[in-house]
């Protein structure tokens, strides 16, 4: 079994780095738009054996050194009964958004134990076949409170910002609670056999930098105080390469990072105690085979002999991606 | 007058910092939302009397120390012909958007001279009575073609990306075209009396730390080269924090920064030749006016004897700003 990824989380990789893709199980797998014909994206979500089996299909068909769960960041809301379901165009919509100044009470007394066991189900399907790492995952509190307030994706922040600026006694309560359920979630992930977390942190850059450290960086030290005793976390705060110092001083295992950032000058940056994964542009995947290679090879030949890498592109794969730039690509990795 | 915006450029500010607001003169103004019901949004862009009557509603309303002349960045491409409409829910619509691999023939022939004459004329009229410095403004290269090539907002800018990606040599040709355009309708506004202007690169976030480079800073240093011998020019590079050393490379007079740094530590790292423009978190004005003081007197406190510093928020007011934060902010700002 390739355990690269984890001798990268303890910075003793030597070698070719590990590769994994953020939503490597998806879309763009013509595998995967198969079994979305038969299933709802949720009902795929549902089912441990579905989960298992989605989870799989990437590390058939292209070899990363890592799988991750197949899951979405929203089942957290979902099972604080604040209902979801995802529509083709528009993508997660919240029914019963969260108003500001109305109780939070109806968010406590769900056990993630209960609500989330086919997870736990799915993990351990996993684990009696899958041959590389699993890795687990949940939403970080903020990017959660974000989505249960404004009831779908959002280009602002409105509400959700509107609520921590007016409000921010409230605000924290429900990130309180947020947190202590993602901890719950994690850990129970843990105990069903996956390996490693990564927490998302998808809408950090809509804070400020005193607001991030406040309603973002706190929560999420909380959660890796909680989880690094037992296995690595890897932190994915989206478009926060400002926020990369202050990211650093929480010592998570590892931090994923988008494109925007230079990763070898982010490495001066950033001890080796700490991995970095990342970061080609998704849409690089877009272009000729030759330009794919280039382009990995750049990053590649950056982080050539740092013994705390892991190559991942800098944010999800996008679905219309062609199947053969993912062959490219990993193969690209593993040649080296 | 109130020269201090012009001092701040130079570096020369002494006492209170000048202060005035991106999208100042917009909705979150019942005067504004009373015009609005008599003309559209690009009726109020294409007549030059209510150009300088739009203008001028915030300066008379709150007393800002300059004005932003009132228009749309997209003027520039409407002026190209690709038909641009503004749908109340959606925002601008490009009704011919570009596509990848078709003709960019019909871009050219165009003179702003012609076609933008009524924004002259608009500045004109406000010359005549305005108090304050007039700032002038247009879009980036980057962000003017990725409005053209997506049709309207865009979430991920996914065509413009693999446009880039797969046909970079046309992709430049439409920025090369887009770099002439900017920099002719600049002058235009500088013959016809403003006297600081501002470049708009509002998608540059989008872009990979190398892609920023070639595709956005490379044409934002042609502008700059053409335009600072005349007046001085702020850049305005939303989320592209992280490329902060490479904008202030390009030396341009100002950069406007977003909420995601902390300015006081941006500035150990941008020369006082350079103003800082910011960066209140436009979310803040939903606060209580107790707030709305914290936050700004903070910035304020940070940013004191700076000779080059110019308050601004982050990021453009929301349209449902509540007005009378409008006037505690700036009122704050002055009474230092």
């Amino acid at each position: 079994m390739t355990q690269k990824i984890l001798q990268a989380l303890n910075g003793k990789l030597s070698g070719t780095p590990p590769i994994w893709i953020m939503r490597q199980a998806g879309r763009y797998m013509p595998e995967y738009r198969a079994l979305r014909e038969k299933h709802t994206f949720l009902q795929l979500c549902h089912q441990p054996e579905l989960i298992a089996k989605v989870t799989e299909l990437p590390i058939k068909a292209f070899g990363m050194d890592a799988a991750i769960l197949f899951s979405d960041i929203l089942v957290i809301p979902e099972a604080l009964d604040v209902g979801l379901r995802f529509e083709d165009a528009i993508g997660p919509i919240i029914e019963r958004p969260l108003v500001q100044g109305e109780s939070l009470k109806h968010l406590h007394g769900q056990s993630m134990k209960e609500r989330l066991q086919y997870v736990t189900e799915g993990i351990k399907i996993l684990k009696s076949s899958l041959k590389v790492p699993l890795i687990g995952f949940c939403g970080a509190p903020f990017t959660l409170a974000s989505y249960m307030i404004e009831g779908k994706s959002s280009r602002m922040l409105s509400k959700t910002k509107k609520w921590m600026w007016q409000d921010p006694v409230s605000f924290h309560a429900l990130l309180n609670r947020l947190t202590d359920c993602a901890i719950e979630f994690l850990h129970m992930q843990i105990e069903a056999g996956v390996e490693v977390v990564q927490v998302f942190e998808s809408w950090a850059s809509f804070l400020g930098f005193s607001q991030f450290k406040e309603f973002s960086l706190m929560y999420l030290e909380k959660i890796i105080k909680s989880i690094k005793p037992k296995v690595p976390v890897i932190l994915f705060c989206k478009g926060a390469s400002s926020f990369i110092q202050e990211i650093a001083a929480i010592s998570p295992s590892g931090i994923s990072v988008d494109w925007s950032v230079d990763l070898a000058s982010l490495r001066s940056r950033v001890p080796q105690s700490i991995a970095l994964q990342g970061n080609l542009d998704p849409d690089v995947l877009h272009a000729a085979p030759s330009v794919i290679r280039k382009e990995a090879k750049g990053i590649l030949n950056a982080m050539r002999h740092d013994p705390a890498y892991i190559f991942n592109l800098g944010h999800g794969i996008a679905p219309d991606t062609p199947v053969d730039a993912v062959k490219v690509l990993v193969d690209c990795v593993h040649e080296r």
